[in-house]
């Protein structure tokens, strides 16, 4: 159960609702008046939850668990226990994420507002934003309407960020435009001088960075996650990207749209990123390449080379997915005839 | 000698206290009563310091030092220069580094206190705090006592803190329970969204994060470090724990008692770790694994199934590490062959 | 173009001027009166822009640029479009770096200043200073002059800065002493606990920490990055070094001048670091190592032994660049010859 000292539940909401919000049919022995409390994990629920089946792992909890409706695959609907209610849908985890949303809808607000935070006289703020206590905002700012703006944020002279977004507790955004929708989690730090340097054998000079960071619609962008400006064009992130904690995404950087990029990954400057990548935890880009939609790079990949549209690359250098396997397997067996 | 600026030392304390700290026995020539003013490396202690020898490394050093009192294991004693003064006992560091938290003892305030810490009337602040400036603590948050809050730190809604706990400056904590003596360093963020999405192929859905993270006593968590909350189920840090800076732990991973975690490591989300592991630095664990107790993993492995209890695993993917140095110097051989 | 909105453009400066800061003799049309109003890229930069060529993937463009004047190694004179003004030296990235610093001078201050800023009075401010709101700065430390102190920056008890530094927002510094010029980026960690620990079977004490974190002259450290201070001797990082983000130093490492770190590298404690070194993102290095001058690491090494000066060194474990890559080699070509 959600913890009641953090979290506030939402509804009763009925059947019919809940089918609506997680675009799936009534199916079992569904009602639907039926009045349902909140969300549980199959092994938790009773009769007044509303749990889900998604991954074939749990197919043994939904065959005993006692929740009164469950979101499911119409090939599972068979399993259901005798007088489960059931909600019918190809996408079952993402059913459940619209539902569980249902329930708890509230843009949390976790600090107290205040009138002390700093706000310059020039920033203009939108209707319905809740600015924690201690954040600052620069001149000329804009914020967009039912922001919320977490304790102790700096947010800098003339950035823009539109409606509906949450920048968490101690983040730091400079330089940088933001769509709607926008999560920054906490202490992140976007906007901030690239690493660009005149190297030298004596001194390295610092070149000054004059470009933005242009963040599109429904990005999610997670805590303690670096973000440089470009140097004169801008760092973008293309809508609905979601990036993980402790990213490192250097100058001139171009992320498409719907892109996946898990934690502790570095792509340095220049690199362009197409539409739906997806890119496992600690992956390093070199600068300057060009991925194609739809690739995918495994955890902990090297990558130095241009990556071909749909492609899946592993290993350091990484290479295609199968002839990384291939390696792996033909040292293991080198090893082992060693031995014999 | 640490900086005047920084540091106050405490004493001076006779050589039978130390003893008693330092859980040894009393050698050399020591006497119970004699005094001593600070600790000091061996190379450069004079008669009024304490130091202490552990690493065979130093011993050319301890048979030189004029330290007037030593910490070393027995077996190091008969190379004990003239007139130094011992304390026995079989783990020297150990030994050290209780004498010098009893020179050292202050929980050391870097901040200035204020009433401009932005505290809600419905939380809970322990006696003997110390709350930084510009700190702020959420509605019906509790705080133990002898507490040090730094500036500028997030503090939120509901969060638990025992009692002699720690939290630096510009860190940010919300949906989180912690135990006593936990130290929090600087800019860590905890209890943020974990990295939860259904993802599809035109949009990722955000999915709901109800849980929390819960900190067990004496653990310690490093600067810039993220720990999400979790999905329902906790996140769980047990007693006893150190977790270096910018590590990544996903939501709904349960992490035992003891464990020691270097640096950058990162461990996706609901994977099981035993008790006593350790795990080098960089190295990354994919979700949903069971990491057996005392399990030692190496810096930069990447490690991508179960580890059963004691095994020390290498490389990436990783191995039981007398196969990971096998396969290291399989390929050496063979490029060597190649050459000749 | 530099976007108004966050950017302040200075000038006109005419040839006479812009040839003095770049270090360039005037070539081609260029007349020593005539001025220019901005730099641009060569593709987007008019007559009244200076540009520049320094990667010789971009000669196509210089060829048809319609730049006023254009910095250019002599060697690319010949290829200049008629009419183009041209600025001649060996060194043009290091010569438009100081050329753009002269259009773009301004410590850009991204944030109000206000009296809310909770300075110690005992901490001594030199003339000029910019401290953002919400910025704490603790008892007897020093800064010097023409400092720029971000929103909600941590300043500790003691530390020094010196004249013209900038420290970004919700930066935290404790225990350190920091020369002129230096850059501290947004959330950067510096001087907090290093990882020191006496392990045991079971309980981990803590060891006190008792050094500094010593920064010399002319240093950037990156967004995010974290600096821990030294067990007792001090972390040093050496004049002109530029740190990128999210970085790791840990207790006692010592980092030469003129080094170069890419985002994301480790380096564990203890170790030593000549000058001019090289590391690339996401390497690795273990303690207690000697790294001589001018060496060099890839990308993602797992640095394990010392490395000479002036060498070169890949892979993990690391070995010198030209065995790694006959090793990424012969394993490709076993792995072939398995195939046929």
């Amino acid at each position: 159960m959600a913890d009641p000292r953090f979290y506030l539940v939402a509804g009763p909401f009925n059947l019919r609702k809940l089918a609506t919000a997680a675009e799936a049919e009534i199916g079992g022995s569904g009602e639907p008046e039926q009045a349902f409390l909140d969300v549980r994990p199959l092994a938790e629920a009773g009769p007044e939850h509303v749990s889900f089946l998604d991954n074939k792992l749990y197919v043994d909890e939904f065959i005993k668990s006692r929740a009164g409706v469950c979101i499911v695959h119409p090939d599972s609907a068979v399993k259901a226990p005798a007088g489960m209610a059931l909600l019918l849908t190809e996408e079952p985890y993402r059913g459940y994420a619209r539902v569980a949303d249902l329930f708890y809808p509230v843009l949390n607000n976790q600090f107290p507002t205040s009138n002390q935070a700093l706000i310059d006289p020039c920033a203009s703020i939108g209707e319905g934003c809740h600015i924690g206590v201690g954040a600052t905002i620069g001149a000329s700012a804009e914020i967009g309407k039912n922001c919320s703006i977490g304790p102790n944020a700096s947010i800098g002279k003339g950035c823009v960020i539109g409606d509906d977004c949450a920048v968490g507790p101690n983040a730091s955004l400079t330089y940088c435009i933001i769509g709607a929708r926008v999560i920054v989690h906490t202490g992140a730090s976007i906007g901030q001088d690239g690493f660009g340097f005149a190297l030298g054998p004596e001194e390295h000079l610092k070149v000054p960075q004059l470009g933005r960071v242009v963040i599109e619609d429904d990005v999610e962008i997670g805590a303690n996650t670096t973000i440089d400006r470009g140097t004169g064009p801008d760092t973008v992130i293309g809508a609905g990207t979601k990036i993980d904690n402790l990213v490192q995404i250097a100058h001139n950087v171009r992320v498409g749209k719907g892109c996946v990029i898990v934690s502790q990954v570095g792509i340095s400057g220049s690199t362009v990123i197409g539409d739906f990548v997806m890119i496992g935890g600690q992956a390093g880009l070199t600068g300057h390449l060009k991925i194609g939609n739809a690739a995918q790079i495994a955890a902990q990949s090297g990558v130095m080379r241009d990556i071909d549209p749909g492609v899946t690359v592993g290993g350091s250098p990484a290479k295609p997915m199968r002839d990384w396997l291939k390696e792996v397997a033909t040292i293991e067996r080198l090893v082992k005839k060693k031995e014999n």
